[in-house]
């Protein structure tokens, strides 16, 4: 009799399961012809790139930015959208950035260059001097200061063509830009050049985030970078003739801090409004293109996993909130004033997922998660599949969602393909026309779906 | 005793076995790093579009493309390239292309048109009709002679937006393109307007192949694209006014066939050399753009296999060849040449290997296989992972190797991402420009390390 019980307890269990598993499926396939058929991702990328373009946080462009994302949630009729206040760097880029080659009296090419962001300006004459190239910091100390002073300190390590994800290629070389002016301040060199983090071989310079550390003001020199085809074309001169001068002229200037906004929109959760998912991306952008895919994408993939679930009348039991970050580029100001203000008010965040890799076609997901976690996610891996989105991996998440990080808490990042980010990636090239509409919607709707399966279960 | 020597034998077979898989493992980081530090298929590839350019069957750009590819082949040092002679049709597009809406005396917009491969010609003083719109054969026939007669039939099924897997989409709406003339003039149209096969909303008309099947010549009927954006606009203009005009001047011809060539290289296997394992694409190309992702990428991946080999030194075992199919577009006679070539030579053919579905990232590859050949296949999925090229499906491989297919032959098809493909094809924005480099390493990459595979293991 117990026997029998059990079995019949057992099979009950199995058909449920199987159903569950089957409303599930249908579920995501909903989602996804949602996305794929009315979605919103695609125009309202078109309107922040296009309409306001490139928002470097403390701009214009980054305050309409915000206002434009306010009104957009206001539109879904969601439960709460709300402002929430941040400081932010203000660093402008200036009107004039020029760079040439000196070969001799008369003789010069221009190259194409940027400053890196958070750089000095040159002197209002621009800066002339030789160039000492190296390919990392230890080739830059065991030159010492007697062979960097008064000289461009060149960095000039390509990204390694052969890692398969370019987000690690990218992670090999973003220290040259990122610390280079600093280490080479060090040994007394007059300013930076700083080959762009870029795989592909072409004209555009790629900006970036840099920082001085902890060095004086006074010590602190101007940092640029220069396009791929621009360094080989520097390293190949350099080769040739040594004494070559490099000329850099940069217009930038850093301000004091200014206001800005993380733009925070919710649906409350019908069963557990105090569980909270959250999922997000970067409002704010570099300034050189209009930043779609760094991270317009992001921006509006997340709003779309709001307005997909109010389309399909789908009722989240937890509370599922989309945050639109402010300053992930220069600061992560959003990032953490958003954690801060989750734990000044006792939130209790049970998941947060984040698109910042551009709007490629979604490969899966990378989680932050617990081993016990993950055994419970891995088994939503199947759904994925027929969606070509069921790569699921254990990883770093995303850099505006990190700060939530608590032990407990569930992080996610999309993981689109990455072949063609580091093309774009910083560059006045990342605009609208580098955004394929079924690529962005895809990974919409991924996002969606992962989220309604956290909602359906929890952790 | 007995039990030990078992057990030694098993721990013996699980060392060589463990020793196979990191040595191949290791050997498909080889190829990988060699195809993306030292790969050749994008220089190959900008010659052939940039230099070359379109090369529909019976063109002279065909036959400077054969003499390319010989001669490119011919530079690897293989052991065999030969020229195989097929007889190829010869369809020109003429130099004039024009198409219009005419609402009315001196009301008229230009719509984007381009005639359908193997297409006759419009009247020189074009051909002025009303328009009826169906999305189906049904609705066509629904329709009847009546509503039909003397007018121009314009299918305007969309691709569906919600399949996933776009080459899906392609085959649910392809038909109308292919046999939309033949249905519509056996009720009386005298024209036929197709909706370009693309899910985008562009101004590119895409061309591709049509048939008048048993049609008599006295009954055939010209046949054109129009754009996506054209489409839209024609048929809200016909939802205002049905008695609308429609203008279509066609200049296209078809000429009797001509010789054309397909083109190929070989290896010779060290140890197997009657086990035959072909590798490629298809030569040819439609005539709007320069063919880079239908197929130059299939070719020079193709041809990056053998480059591969060789340039890292590996002797295959078995037989490894190379061919590039000439009029894949439009007749197919270089697949159904090549396959019977094989037939009367009594050559044994273990595995082919198409890439004919764009220079994207790779996914993987699909089979046509037996259930035992797939056992033994789906083992080596793991070695593909690193890659992200690991998704090993069962279906159609490719139509220059299908007719190779004779139950024992495995036959597999490249997978690339298929999001962005029919953006470009037939259209004349499937150009050199639309190629990611890195892309389109990844899938010769892939491809030879599945060919190695075989190689060492096969059926």
């Amino acid at each position: 009799m117990r026997y029998f019980r059990l079995l019949f307890a057992l099979c009950g269990m199995m058909a449920f399961g199987q159903q569950m598993q089957e409303s599930d499926a249908k579920q995501l396939q909903t989602i996804y012809n949602h996305a794929l058929t009315s979605g919103k991702a695609y125009d309202w990328l078109d309107h922040l790139s296009n309409k306001i373009g490139g928002r470097l946080s403390g701009s214009l462009n980054a305050e309409r930015a915000v206002e434009w994302g306010r009104q957009e949630l206001e539109t879904l009729g969601l439960d709460r959208v709300f402002l929430q206040k941040v400081m932010v760097p203000k660093w402008v880029r200036g009107t004039f950035e020029y760079a040439s080659i000196i070969t001799g009296p008369g003789m010069s090419m221009n190259v194409p260059v940027c400053a890196l962001g958070g750089s000095i300006a040159t002197p209002a004459s621009g800066l002339r001097a030789n160039v000492v190239e190296v390919k990392s910091f230890e080739e830059l100390e065991s030159l010492g200061e007697e062979k960097v002073k008064g000289k461009f300190v060149f960095f000039n390590r390509p990204m390694p063509a052969n890692l398969i994800n370019t987000f690690e290629a990218y992670s090999k070389t973003v220290n040259q830009r990122s610390q280079g002016a600093a280490r080479a301040a060090k040994l007394g060199a007059v300013g930076v050049l700083v080959r762009s983090m870029n795989l592909r071989l072409d004209d555009f310079p790629h900006t970036g985030n840099m920082s001085y550390g902890d060095l004086p003001n006074s010590m602190r020199i101007p940092a640029a970078a220069i396009s791929t085809n621009g360094a080989q074309l520097l390293s190949s001169m350099l080769s040739l003739n040594n004494k070559l001068n490099f000329y850099l002229k940069l217009d930038c200037k850093n301000f004091p801090d200014v206001p800005s906004f993380n733009v925070v929109g919710e649906i409350k959760g019908s069963e557990f409004p105090e569980q909270i998912i959250v999922v997000g991306g970067h409002l704010d952008s570099w300034d050189l293109g209009d930043g779609s895919h760094d991270d317009g994408a992001g921006i509006v993939q997340s709003m779309e996993v709001l307005r997909l679930f109010k389309e399909m009348n789908y009722k989240p039991k937890r509370t599922v909130r989309v945050v639109l970050y402010m300053n992930e580029e220069n600061g992560l100001r959003g990032g953490s004033g958003y954690a801060q203000y989750a734990k000044e008010n006792q939130e209790n965040h049970i998941f947060a997922l984040e698109s910042d890799a551009g709007g490629f076609s979604p490969r899966g997901f990378v989680f932050e998660a617990t081993g016990e976690q993950f055994e419970k996610i891995i088994q939503w891996k199947s759904y994925f599949e027929p969606y070509y989105a069921d790569r699921f991996e254990l990883g770093g998440s995303g850099a505006d969602i990190g700060p939530l990080r608590d032990g407990k808490i569930v992080l996610s990042g999309l993981r689109p393909d990455s072949q063609r980010y580091f093309d774009f990636h910083h560059a006045a090239n990342d605009t609208f026309d580098a955004i394929n509409k079924r690529e962005l919607e895809l990974g919409a709707a991924a996002m969606t779906s992962l989220v309604y399966l956290v909602d359906q279960y929890g952790f």
